[in-house]
């Protein structure tokens, strides 16, 4: 389904860029987990653009009203519903007519035969990562109670690479990465990124990059063969946020460069229990989960809207012609879509954790 | 769930390497298609092993015996049933205890509390392909008759690279590239990947690969946004083929190091049909096609079982030892692959198609 | 999925009867369909407590806010979403720790680890019904738009009946019905069911009734072989109705006394168009339409919630004791649940329909 | 979909009544089960016809053969799929212009574009209740272990009625049932039922009944609100059988004549435990468990096939016409439906319990 993703822990997306509201509902999510509000603020302000010159001086409040699912400071187990109103939007900025290149204005007409709501690219926007990011923030409360976490870290802007996880045993600091003016695990690399993404700003452009996410803490077994392995589940999750172009688990493209005798992550045991010596698979075999950490990374295309002129065509005349596209713009994304690929990735792996206990895990 | 995929055409695989038989139903395929017989045995013969010395000796007839479904040569659109029986099994290879490093072994185990069937890695032998291919090639008849094609290449083996599809207007020449020896555009490539494949055979060692795809046809308006994005059920699809570690759409990765006036898809008129001068976005806009050609690589692994020996654990005894993977296998599974990735997109794309005509595409 | 229902069409539900809100997000809902929020309006109305003596006094204003997927007065095909504020509630009314017979005070409590919101029956009120006619009323409009038409009447309250829909042409007259008293084609029935309700509110009881429907307009060949039936399809949607306690098609229990040479519809020519003599089987051959109107009822149980004396258990202390249900509640429900029963047949054969478009009808 | 049921214990089933198999794919059955295959034998044996005088002469065999997913005597907790080979069939006997009034024949037709296998009722024959037989047998096993029974009697043969089940403790008796010339509990209306079976039997005519089924043992709290509820997720594998027209849960249609105080199930402690006094609601309240047995009905129409003349149409030359159905028919499937519906119960069952397990039932 379109907006519903899930078995067990289901999320259901809905809103526009400009309608009265965006928001999610999770059915499924289980009773009794005491939701840390404070904790999902600071999840949501992680993804709010409007911080500093590397993201959109567009403000959002984005702060979620739970409406449904949540007693006496509990999940209830049944519908959660958190609703976001749009309240810092300016509808005069957008042509419809005029196809923004790289943005959903073209298919999503066709899609819908002319009658989405085209205004700040609708149900297409990428404000609707914010309800995701909430979905994200309640999947990790639970997934903490069951000793999971998830951590993502910008692992490239442009050419300007973040050193790597350690495949065996990622930091997971995501609240050290957090504080910083970039979710990089080095340092010294964010003023690169920085003139990289201020550069193309300065040129009316903008940067991609990659996020890299590791999930720690899935016991052995959870996933299964073929349409439900957790490669599949997650990726299928991943490629639903917006701009994302690439997943790739484990060493990912560059394991097709490697000999079986180098890939093989070869086991041994560790104080009695079974691991792997290293981590080209990502922590999956077979689609499941062997106790390694779950690795992965997404690319995410440079920002479709720009300030450069671009040729495109005019819809309603059938016209060729030039444009710019007006507006409040992030030069990179990318970082800020650190928060929102640990999101997805939660939200998956709160799924997969239920199902597995359907199985004994 | 786990052996379903597939909203309107699905498809369910049952099966294991050494049970009475592997199969797939396709319940949900639209009825009257006239099935080519011949051709869908051709696709089975471009999976099949033993047919030179870059591929396991282990010969397998794959002859699919459709048992419901069809009739007087024609689909009758109820549950199409088509089983492989097993027929070429050497039990006696396998030893349960010694857990094969990259393969399901160890997760297989604890997924299904050791029940699995475990010879020739049970139902997550690249065995199960067959029946995959089996359903491809019931989804391209029927896509054919809807105007769209899917043709993929090896678009490398180790280091050793194909000429890449242009983008915008891919060969779509599976005939003729199914007829070389390995299925590249480029033929002069041929040899030198040859002798990576050879070369890793004869050091007990197997090399992997990727795979280029392109589906061409399909109308503007198929997919949908989010958890129903056409990256998302391609992706999830694609996933399930063992061995696939990594999946990217358009210019993928690369994309992350463009910048946004590079990377988007400017759109022009040609011949009053919009279209895009690059495909950077591989076809699809905010999930959805734009009708141009979705393209898309898969990262296949070196095949895991190697002749080198390896260190790994004996799971019953709980100690480490070094293994050989006896038996006949492939020092590269990546061309072999080809026609698998591709009967995975047919596929997903009469999937999707079939969902459009609900919406008037 | 708990919340989640539908192919095509799907509608999720959430809310609680004393939470912030309740509502619906309605997804696939097909673009530029014009929605006349008067008539979504009088349906609301139509299913509003407080209005007579013979249901609760209890006001609620039920006035659906659609905060997304609608854009110039016409659905956008994207997520639609509307909310309706519970602002009508008397938390004190409640004392968890008595099981009311009946209710789903234990079996949510068991379920939910004791963690479900019990006020006014949480997420198990009768109440979430009101998001439902809202989803239904939308579903209507598509509907109308297509030539289907529901129509429910109140078949029977405690023993007293209505005449029965003529099967194989019923007078599809909802607003006729609507305008009545209780929503009967035979005026006549009114005052002695009025009498049977207003007797149980004097005795400080209730009582049932059962609702039958027609679903008029459906094409020839709507609905699959087994699970995806169309008895399967309404009946798993009307068993989410609160109270319902059987459903059946046709002749429903009844054929079970029938001989085939009665019970079998004969087919005949009217005007070149096939067509059923009889309709024991409510339209449906092999769980398929046949163009036949669609005929089904439901049995409606008598509100649980009565004043009267019950025993029951308090769970806190495990000991038995005898309880009264204060509070504001109906007598009888089954009036109030035609226009439920309805928004549930529709919501179902827009799904239905939906998919149908998909294999060509 | 049509031919998939399930969430957790997922089944497929394939075949046409004169396709060379039928069979089904069980998915999602937990791993390890020790599946007893006599018992198997015999549950598909109380289906198989030709027994006497009561059913159908032909003769079917009936074997399924398990292909996959079973290993060493136990479920390897991967699909199992199991074929039934079609060993029995005369063609000859259908003209596939006639509308068989009361069969799928015309809906068939129109659903499939003309190309569904038409013979013996092709996909939508009774036949495919054997491979569901198969999956119900398998799933009693599991259920077995987990200390769930389900027994289904006889319940009535045309306005013949065996005593009903006490619905707080019915008798799980299903062997001694299955022992008798007809499954019912009360050995002195047998003779009666089957007079009333070979009367209509003499009068080239057929007869329907009523099936009353119980689950006993499972926990409370398994199931979940509106569209998960057990009502819906039973009632939708119910009206998959084929000629279901009525399903109801514990007094069901009667209780629309109940009052409240009559119909509320009050609670009381038996030894601790929290049981209700009657059972008028079938062992479920909000949709959920209660720990009472669950209890439903489900009318079967009288089987369609008779040899008496019956007025037509014949689709080919669309003229009027009057034939007769040859071939060799039951006269009544009602107690043939008996094990039928216990697989469908059984079934559900199992997913039910799986999907309880995720949520720590």
């Amino acid at each position: 389904m379109a907006d519903t993703y899930g078995k067990l822990f289901r999320i259901t997306l809905f809103g526009e860029s400009h309608s009265a509201a965006i928001g999610v509902v999770i059915d499924g999510v289980p009773a009794g987990i005491s939701l840390d509000l404070d904790e999902i603020g600071r999840e949501m302000s992680r993804r709010a653009p409007g911080k500093d010159a590397m993201s959109t001086p567009r403000k959002e409040a984005d702060i979620p009203q739970i409406v449904s699912g949540f007693f006496e400071g509990k999940t209830t187990g049944t519908a959660l519903c958190a609703i976001i109103e749009n309240t810092n939007t300016r509808s005069g900025d957008y042509e419809p007519d005029l196809l923004r290149p790289a943005h959903a204005d073209f298919t999503g007409k066709a899609r819908y035969e002319g009658y989405n709501d085209y205004r700040g690219g609708g149900h297409f926007s990428g404000r609707l990562t914010a309800p995701l990011v909430f979905a994200g923030a309640v999947a990790k409360q639970f997934l903490a109670g069951c000793g999971v976490s998830v951590c993502a870290h910008l692992q490239s802007v442009a050419d300007i690479f973040d050193e790597p996880f350690d495949a065996c045993a990622p930091k997971m600091v995501e609240k050290t990465l957090s504080a910083r003016e970039l979710p990089v695990l080095d340092e010294s690399v964010i003023e690169q990124m920085k003139q990289a993404i201020l550069s193309a700003k300065a040129d009316g452009d903008s940067v991609g990059g990659c996020v890299e996410c590791a999930i720690v803490g899935l016991p052995v077994g959870v996933g299964s063969p073929f349409f439900e392995s957790v490669e599949s589940r997650l990726s299928s999750m991943l490629f639903s946020v917006p701009a994302v172009k690439g997943v790739e688990f484990g060493t990912g493209f560059a394991i097709s460069k490697l000999r079986g005798s180098e890939a093989n992550d070869s086991f041994y045991l560790d104080n009695g229990e079974i691991k792997t010596r290293t981590n080209h698979n990502g922590g999956l075999n077979g689609g499941i989960t062997n106790g390694m950490p779950v690795i992965f990374r997404a690319a995410i295309k440079p920002t479709p809207s720009i300030a450069k002129e671009q040729m495109t065509v005019n819809i309603a005349e059938m016209k060729e012609c030039s444009m710019r596209v007006h507006g409040r713009h992030d030069p990179c994304i990318a970082h800020r879509a650190v928060c929102v690929i640990e999101a997805a990735a939660a939200i998956v792996a709160a799924d997969l954790l239920l199902e597995a206990k359907s199985y004994g895990k």
